[in-house]
């Protein structure tokens, strides 16, 4: 059994792994990520986690970062981490640790990690979702993680979801990260997201159910698969009005049926997906 | 060089035409789609059409037919054509000529014929759409055409664009079709769309660059092209329209300058579609 080094990065944690090639996960190590720090200084916190692992025969490095990136993650710049602005993260962990390494945009990486041992396991076709403090997402169709231009495709919290709605950090209005989100929520509300009322709760799964419906609309795609704290946190009453607002709105003869499920991987799920970024391009 | 026959089907014609495998179509025949009738007198009046061609040398056939389709295209549904329900036209029409023949939905041929040697040649990302009686659309992805579970993807008509908005034909509400389709715009002002007002034209635009703006954010695609007889009939306005909107809804760094431009194939753009669906599996 091979085993695949996987790094998770985050605006809130750092987190480094050991992947077996059947999906488990061997080991983990996770620290805050630092802030008010320089680039190098933040890289250096990440090989420390590194050095806390025992990865004798590990054959690859695989990792999961917030976006956006460019170059298809060539060079990243974490919108938490402004530390690292055009960093090319994925070149400096192949020479730190002399291995190949491959790195996908966080949330495509959860993607990869549900349809091949969470919630869409062997799925060809659904989209994986974060709903947290912002919204994240890939898209698996046709069996293949799609990628896009730039490597961004997935990025479900720039559907538009109310056209007169709230003013988006992106710049536009009533994007479903505008709507939805953790700290959308929070600015509309004026109190944590996991304070809201019932009416909050019931309203964010409406809105996440109409963009994955515009979505398996557009796509053909059956399954939406939910992680992150704010969709996990409001559960039932969350993914029972976004499958209410799919059934209202998923009428044609391939999207009738189309459901929304919550992420099954848990707080592994993260390292779990970027281990299967470095295992679809180097098969263990 | 080698020929390929085309074949495109719709509600309202009939067309088969002979493509060189640079793009060039030979010749074309139409007729009027006989409605009033059975699976096999259509069936005869399309292989009537392919006896008025010379197809000596063609040595494949591609189709374009209007969606619905299931098993990837073995059995087509037209929405428009009740005669068609479940009708096996890829298998007859490669026991009709003795060649291979290869199918796909109309909107996604026309998609692939623009990529081509239209107006999106040689681009990897982009969305095709068609936005006339109803509203179809293609997607390019990473280089390849993007099919879905069941072959339906692309679907751009069944995007949420206005949340509380008209009933559409599908039993969902505020669908861009149900909205920016010709027969939406007929139903909603009580006119044909030729003779809508400047202010329906701009909405129509806004509505398509709505939908396409939620796609770019999704897919990280640049540019959309879209033919069809209201987009193309009501022309610099609606593309206008369409770009503003596009302009105020894409605003991430990847989406950011997302382009909306007319279809270049006019009406042949079916047909040299069409053959591109079988050279993408018969390379001439």
């Amino acid at each position: 059994m091979a085993d695949v080094i996987a790094v998770d990065v985050g605006g809130t944690k750092l987190s480094a792994g050991l992947v077996h090639d059947n999906g488990t996960l061997a080991a983990r190590v996770d620290a805050p990520t630092p802030h008010d720090t320089d680039a190098e200084a933040l890289f250096a916190t990440l090989t420390g986690l590194l050095a806390a692992l025992d990865t004798t025969g590990a054959t690859a490095v695989g990792v999961g970062c917030g976006g956006p990136m460019d170059a298809h993650g060539e060079h990243v710049s974490p919108l938490n981490i402004p530390a690292w602005r055009g960093f090319p993260l994925r070149a400096r962990l192949a020479a730190h640790t002399r291995l190949p390494a491959w790195l996908d945009n966080d949330a495509k990486a959860l993607t990869l990690g549900e349809g091949w041992c969470g919630a869409a396991r062997g799925e060809r076709d659904f989209i994986g979702m974060v709903v947290s403090t912002g919204v994240g997402g890939g898209i698996m169709l046709d069996g293949r993680l799609l990628d896009g231009a730039a490597g961004n495709a997935g990025h479900i919290g720039h559907v538009i979801v109310e056209p007169a709605g709230h003013p988006c950090a992106c710049g536009a209005r009533g994007c479903l990260e505008a709507e939805a989100s953790g700290s959308a929520i929070a600015r509309i509300t004026g109190a944590p997201p996991a304070e809201a009322t019932p009416e909050v709760r019931e309203r964010t799964g409406t809105l996440v159910g109409r963009a994955v419906a515009s979505v398996a609309n557009l796509l053909d795609l059956p399954l939406a698969v939910v992680s992150g704290s704010v969709a996990l946190g409001y559960g039932d009453p969350f993914f029972a009005a976004a499958q209410r607002e799919l059934d209202a709105s998923c009428r044609l003869a391939f999207s009738r049926g189309t459901r929304i499920v919550p992420g099954a991987l848990g707080r592994d799920g993260p390292l779990i997906g970027a281990a299967r970024v470095a295992l679809l391009h180097e098969p263990a």
